[in-house]
């Protein structure tokens, strides 16, 4: 049997555990709430317990070799601490790291959730033998990661990759950072809903408005459902995504100029509705995607075909890929078990 | 006597060849001026003559390690093209390396300048000792580098850095490379004579219309003078300058979350005049800059006088550092120097 390491994804609504093989075979998962109502400790204790439970049981077949744990929020890695968690109250200025190993007897790693869905990917998914990848996960928010050299990029503490606050609208919509015209709050499942109220409210989308008043929990999906079914108003709010998705790529291709951009999130599931608006603005914003971009008519690349071969020192004119994630959320339980295997 | 490399920065002005030691020392310079008139192919004898002139000369005493040559351009380092080359007219997709090689019968490394400057001064200047940085030049237009692990960190092509093409303002001023709202068009020494123009323009900026119509050579300068003067268009000119320049470096910040970015280029000679507002929008705007911000009042960061520590394993709290070149144009000389003694 195979040695292991215990994965942890940590959200603000699921506390996901699996137990992962040193060559990347899901041993097993289990999948709990978060209980935030019952409090920061309550959390800790149900974590902690479920790694104990699954590295005992594996241990008796394989060398355990460590535990990952995916956080949602900016994490000093010098400190061990978050420096904000908006989705997990009580983390912020909490030493999360010092406390759960003392509770573990063991060394963890902990480290934002979206840089070990970079991981994942990178290891097992869409970025695969890519060893230079950045990753995008378009959820409530818009998580990031670098992956260089097949390592996570860290930065000086742990937190280069935030990309879902980088302004993409100067004076635009306010963000509960502090800033204005973030990324997030447009590329997004909750930009989405946002940009959908303000169409109801301006009396230009029936449709919309009949989802919204129909729909208690009237959110992206609804708005993509309407969008496939050619509705305007739905299908605008998913080119307004895209276009400053796109002004995010095209800056981060700029800056980068990585072999390929994955991705993500809940929100990537609507990749019809908004690629072709984003790869417009990467073409036509980025110097570095307009030079380097593939070959081959626009539509097959939003359409998502071009699909990640592994580039190598042979492919002479290499070429920037922009692609959709592959691991779904299975991709932060891979990469927060690989975290723990490499050395540190 | 030393081991010795060249370096030369090639420029749409001026071409200058130093010989530089494997320690840092100048040994000689010479400056040219680049004769685009007499065409690309006069322009590179020219610089082939004088690499070859100062070679042998230091050759008599020490090893020759190399040549080096920064270019105003998009480099595609697989092919030693150049993709992009505004400045240098004839040199779009020209194998410009190649034929250097061939004429001196010598391997030598192509970079873009604002890479070979950030290296210099990562080498000897503002950040020597920090591993990880990035650099703007801010001139007629603004280039970038980034410096990771003490080597100029390339992408995938060559490319990464190019900061002054990032879109700043998604429905901004029309740039030459197709996109609208770069950070260029802004915060660079032709942005602020746009805006100046702009201002006369309206006819709300009288100080400004008079130093236009005098100077047949309006330029950055003269905006600079009058706003040391208190001219209140014109401080409103280097304020826009500087929040610009703020919304790019925030999203570098986030993006990077390196130890320091460093600010040089003619333009950057202008910092009083508009760094309080740099500094303004980058702890609104970038998340990782306000959980890493060097503490004390604002004004003492602004006035720069924040200027690089070394920061080591052991500073336990490491904070980003904002702060400028301090080497002017030699940076790109020394780096060019520097990469040529590289290995590679």
């Amino acid at each position: 049997m195979p040695d292991f390491s215990i994965g942890v994804d940590l959200g603000g609504t699921n506390l996901r555990i699996a137990a992962v093989s040193a060559s990347g075979e899901l041993l097993e998962k289990v999948t709990l709430g978060t209980k935030l109502a019952l409090g920061r400790d309550h959390v800790i204790d149900e974590m902690c317990e479920a790694i104990q439970r699954l590295s005992r049981k594996y241990k008796a077949t394989g060398s355990f070799l460590g535990a990952g744990i995916g956080v949602p929020g900016l994490i000093d890695l010098q400190t061990g601490m978050m420096r904000k968690a908006a989705n997990l109250p009580g983390w912020e200025n909490y030493p999360a790291r010092a406390e759960i190993e003392r509770r573990l007897s063991a060394s963890v790693v902990l480290e934002n959730d979206a840089r070990v869905a970079t991981f994942g990917e990178q290891w097992l998914g869409a970025a695969r033998g890519v060893p230079n990848v950045a990753m995008l996960t378009l959820g409530t928010g818009i998580g990031g990661g670098i992956v260089l050299g097949g390592k996570i990029f860290h930065g000086m503490n742990g937190m280069a990759g935030e990309f879902g606050h980088v302004t993409v609208e100067p004076e635009g919509y306010p963000c509960g950072c502090g800033n204005r015209g973030c990324a997030e709050r447009y590329a997004s499942a909750s930009g989405l809903v946002r940009m959908a109220r303000e169409a109801v409210a301006s009396g230009q989308a029936p449709s919309l408005a009949g989802a919204a008043s129909s729909d208690a929990e009237f959110g992206a999906k609804a708005i993509y459902n309407l969008a496939l079914q050619g509705d305007e108003p739905a299908r605008r709010i998913f080119q307004s995504f895209g276009r400053y998705l796109g002004v995010l790529l095209a800056g981060l291709v700029n800056v980068l100029n990585l072999e390929m951009y994955v991705i993500g999130g809940g929100a990537s599931s609507a990749w019809d509705a908004f690629a072709p608006a984003m790869f417009e603005e990467l073409r036509e914003r980025s110097i570095v995607y307009a030079a380097t971009a593939p070959a081959g008519p626009l539509s097959s690349i939003t359409l998502g075909k071009e699909s990640a071969p592994a580039q190598t020192e042979s492919n002479r004119e290499r070429k920037t890929i922009i692609t959709r994630a592959v691991l779904g959320s299975d991709a932060g339980l891979y990469g927060a078990a690989r975290v723990s295997m490499l050395p540190r």
